[in-house]
């Protein structure tokens, strides 16, 4: 219904030029069929899981084309490191807006390319199509893992110990500055946390730690203290989390020394994609040594407990009163 | 970024409540975990395959909910099955715009609900944001077939026979009638060929049949002769299609008698999602009997030749000069 651009390639010759080379497997046939074959190994489990980016929600219609392209994938490679699982491959779905170039499309898939090498994932299949609005990204990411052995949410018992990966905080604040909501000064710290905002980090080194060792997991997409919740609820149980011995980043810990208020965008912002997890007591220092031997930092942060919900305790060991406990994407 | 309209549920309610009761499979976790767990059947192939539609692009924002989801689905279903493939279940990504309300949702879910039915897969999960622009739905579908058995676009021979299945073209001429580029009636015939674009029918019941007699296929989605084009690349051979075999539904048949000129649409229009195989010659009884067995309409329109290229020949034997092949989505 729109007139093609000057210049710009179709939708057969954009596939060809920038997809097929990313699609790296047997079974996808170099994107030139109309499905992709994958054999799961003998005696493992498939992991499907689907999250989709839009322009103006999840990221910023300038920010960089392999960034957004990387957030895409990264976000779904979360999910599956959050359940145990190994990485295998992914389909892509690409709803483009009328002003797409040429030169953004080969950005946005040299990004894909560089995190299929370093997370060890392909393309299996994808379509590509104009958007009717601003430009929206599904991943369906594929993973395997172990017969029975995918983490779920509903393990965690009462007197396991709560545990997360990384530094929380860091793109909810990055996006607070993005915003306008908080101010920052341009400088080293800043653009660590755009950083963060931009290239979440999927844990799939700890992946093979949680299947050994917790009791539940999921990665915190929508902010620490609502998806403590979902481990609570689906797990029958409560849950502490000491908001001081949260991990910060040091440029997220200087902003929130300066504005004590943002401490609840950290705790509830979300786009963190770390992992948070519940380890059983016995376990914990074996869980300590193999994340440490995976070189993925895990702190302390909490204890489950019989009861329902989760509280996060200041210093004073009071409940704090935080607004929201997560990011909805419709509020 | 934008507000939650008044008296709207959240994220959270609405997988409760709409999306959960689709999750069938105890894979799914009813849609409480943060991936599901597939365990494909021993000795079989997976196949997995997306494809996304756009308000304004493939369908109109006004058209029902449940046809728009059945849409989304079945333009998946029928890639399935077009591989010669069993359909297991799907991933769902839905972008939805500011104005989405609580009852459109329920439309939405109720027509998954019964498409669920009728081809027996399931959700597996899926993915609800705002949109930065119109409703966007992207559907990734698992399917499985017999190892080495899925059926690809590159095995034509010359001499292979050309088949198609149901009409051709009715999906096409609906959209050129809600354009208004093709004057119609309002009547019978209109209303069927309205109702082709908004319920394409996957034909899950010939994929057995094609994985015993076809030596390619696909599904036709961008047009009959473009498809066509993918299925002669593919497999290195040329291919003649007999425009006066090509099989039209009778309202279709009484436009193109009115409008001459509307023959190219129905050849190269697109959105039929018909299944397009090439049978070898001393197959081609054994797999009429079996579509009919199927109770799938199949028709000889053409053949397969050494050389490259497809041709549309007219009543005289000559090429047709078709302005377009197929449909591009950025054309």
């Amino acid at each position: 219904m729109a007139g093609r651009g000057r210049g710009r390639p179709g939708e057969f010759e954009l596939i060809e030029r920038y997809f097929r080379p990313l699609a790296t497997t047997p079974g996808a046939f170099g994107l030139s069929d109309d499905a992709a074959v994958f054999r799961p190994p003998p005696g493992e489990d498939l992991l499907l899981k689907t999250d989709l980016i839009a322009a103006g929600v999840h990221f910023f219609p300038e920010d960089p084309p392999a960034s957004i392209a990387r957030k895409a994938l990264r976000v779904n490679l979360s999910d599956i490191a959050s359940k145990g699982g190994i990485a295998v491959g992914y389909l892509l779905s690409l709803a483009l807006p009328n002003d797409w170039t040429e030169s953004w499309i080969k950005k946005f898939a040299d990004g894909l390319r560089v995190d299929q090498e370093t997370y060890g994932v392909t393309l299996f299949g994808g379509d590509t199509s104009r958007a009717s609005g601003g430009l929206t990204i599904s991943v369906a990411a594929i993973g395997r893992v172990p017969k029975d052995r995918m983490v779920r949410r509903s393990g965690a018992r009462s007197g396991d110990l709560i545990y997360v990966s990384g530094t929380i905080g860091d793109a909810a604040l990055a996006l607070a500055i993005r915003t306008g909501r908080v101010k920052a000064t341009a400088g080293k710290g800043t653009r660590a946390l755009l950083d963060r905002y931009l290239h979440p980090q999927p844990r799939l080194a700890l992946a093979p730690v949680l299947r050994a060792h917790a009791s539940a997991a999921m990665d915190v997409s929508d902010g620490l203290v609502g998806d403590f919740g979902h481990i609570a609820r689906s797990s029958g149980i409560a849950g502490d989390i000491e908001a001081a011995a949260v991990p910060l980043s040091p440029a997220a810990r200087a902003i929130v020394s300066k504005h004590p208020e943002t401490l609840a965008t950290v705790l509830t912002g979300g786009d963190d994609y770390e992992i948070l997890a519940t380890i059983p007591p016995d376990r914990a220092s074996a869980f300590e040594a193999a994340a440490s031997a995976a070189a993925v930092p895990v702190t302390l942060i909490g204890s489950v407990h019989k009861g329902s919900g989760v509280r996060a305790l200041g210093e004073n060991g009071e409940p704090l009163d935080l607004a929201h406990a997560s990011y909805d994407h419709f509020a």
